[in-house]
């Protein structure tokens, strides 16, 4: 089955202690899509300026995404991002943020993106995230990401946003302030309230949670000697998540095949980070993706022995 | 078997966004003795004043603690710590530490003390902590805790005392702290170099990982929808951890028995934190610790199914 992302695509320049690059291919959309791409048919939607070439298009072709939906603005600039990565890579500071094509977007979907069974709307403004939902009328699933600018500047219209997806994925502090509840577990309950059936809380170095009905899961991030650039690692874990979920159509939003999912998230956000922006998943293989998701079972098992109790 | 604890007894003064106490029976000694009684016999080893009574005796020798050990200073005063938590939880203040009987703690160990077959070395002056160690050279198994300030004016000496430990368990900022490396496998490699065969890493809410040998393990901190007092959490997790392990005596350090441990840790961890101080350990049932170790499971439990791959 199929799964269309409407997010970023863009350039970024990343800086870490470990080395630097001035343009890489990004964006939201594009990490979800090649993780994703290893589950699922995918399908791209977003603009992209004149210096968006056919080396972008290919790297996503290579990988089978369907590309017919990525937007090309005739004069236009592609959205461009710098940024660097403190000495742990869990601080992030924002050194230019270019807009361009990005600005003054809104989303047209082609008939055959519409009618995906399962839908991503990665992190933009809330307002265009809902046009999105309302033109996907029918997916089964539908996911959605966000961050602080929006909670900050339009919470109303997030909020009336999520009201209308299945599963909220956003990171840990990202739901303490959307909910103003510093208690992880009452701000996911919260976020069910207002209509979701789940929320992935994403942990960075430490993993994700998945919140859903009453149950709790969390899987650890798998441990990495080396990690180069965090950038995308979230929207790769998404593209895990949510590919995972539209190749098995017939199990709804079943507890055991959203663990599932989040392993296979977490497998391919692990790739991910372990290059600079898509260098590592534009050469991974799907039987390398099979075989870290069972290493990382291995880091998670453990056996429930019954104990002769004391007093 | 039995397991000696050395650290602090206190009297600790705690506020948290959910409240305050003036005065609560704490220390490292007496939340990792109180949460290892539910698994092995506990000695506990370390000072207290004249202001520490009976009472406080009491809590110790309901769940069967022995306190031969407990040296009482005449004319002292109990180690006092006062402090309180942000918003989250996650951040702590120090408002006042009065060392008192603490300043001048020598341990003394009676034989049954140092025949341990585990022996737990609270955060205390690594010096102190080597020369326990040296008293209980037959101790199957020896773990350690640390924290920044010993690292900050004491590092060689703490490097010193690791070389002679089995398990190191530290916070994850203080593992990159003492190791200078950002990474945290890689940080717990260079530790296990250096002596140990384990490397346990706290995680705060995120829960606990546990690296030995090439292994790598991770649990999530039970989910609770309240957090009182976060006080002892650390300290009733290695009592868990190590009262499992001397539970054990004919399995030495074996991965999966670790992987059990870690699991009762969490457990009487997340007991700790559910009240202020000691509250909640007072009332705490054995089959209530069997039971919420089951719960974890159900939290970290999922099955990997291999899937029809793509290209």
């Amino acid at each position: 089955m199929s799964v269309t992302v409407v997010g970023s695509i863009a350039f970024d320049a990343v800086k870490t202690p470990w080395g630097q690059r001035d343009r890489l291919l990004g964006g939201s959309a594009v990490h979800f899509a090649l993780s994703a791409s290893f589950l699922a048919d995918v399908r791209v939607v977003g603009p992209v300026g004149d210096d968006f070439g056919e080396a972008e298009y290919d790297v996503l072709r290579a990988r089978g995404v369907n590309v017919d939906d990525i937007e090309h603005v005739q004069g236009g600039k592609t959205f461009f991002w710098s940024g660097e990565y403190e000495y742990d890579l869990n601080t992030r500071h924002t050194h230019d943020t270019q807009l361009n094509v990005f600005a003054d977007f809104a989303p047209k979907l082609s008939d055959a993106s519409k009618t995906a069974d399962v839908v991503f709307l990665a992190n933009i403004q809330p307002d265009l995230q809902r046009e999105v939902r309302e033109q996907c009328a029918g997916a089964r699933v539908v996911g959605l990401d966000s961050m602080n600018l929006w909670i900050e500047t339009a919470r109303d219209s997030l909020v009336r946003t999520i009201e209308g997806v299945d599963v909220l994925v956003v990171n840990d502090a990202e739901l303490r302030q959307l909910t103003e509840k510093p208690n992880l577990l009452q701000a996911a309950r919260e976020v069910m309230d207002w209509g979701p059936t789940a929320v992935v809380v994403k942990q960075g170095e430490f993993g994700a949670s998945l919140y859903s009905g009453d149950r709790f899961f969390s899987l650890p991030a798998y441990p990495l000697e080396s990690v180069l650039d965090p950038t995308g690692a979230g929207d790769s874990f998404a593209g895990g998540l949510f590919g995972y979920i539209a190749a098995h159509p017939d199990e709804g939003l079943d507890e055991e095949l959203l663990r599932r999912a989040m392993a296979y998230g977490t497998a391919l956000a692990s790739f991910n980070v372990e290059e600079f922006g898509t260098e590592r998943v534009q050469r991974l293989t799907a039987d390398e993706v099979r075989e870290r998701v069972g290493a990382l079972h291995a880091c998670t098992s453990w056996v429930d022995v019954p104990l002769e109790q004391r007093a």
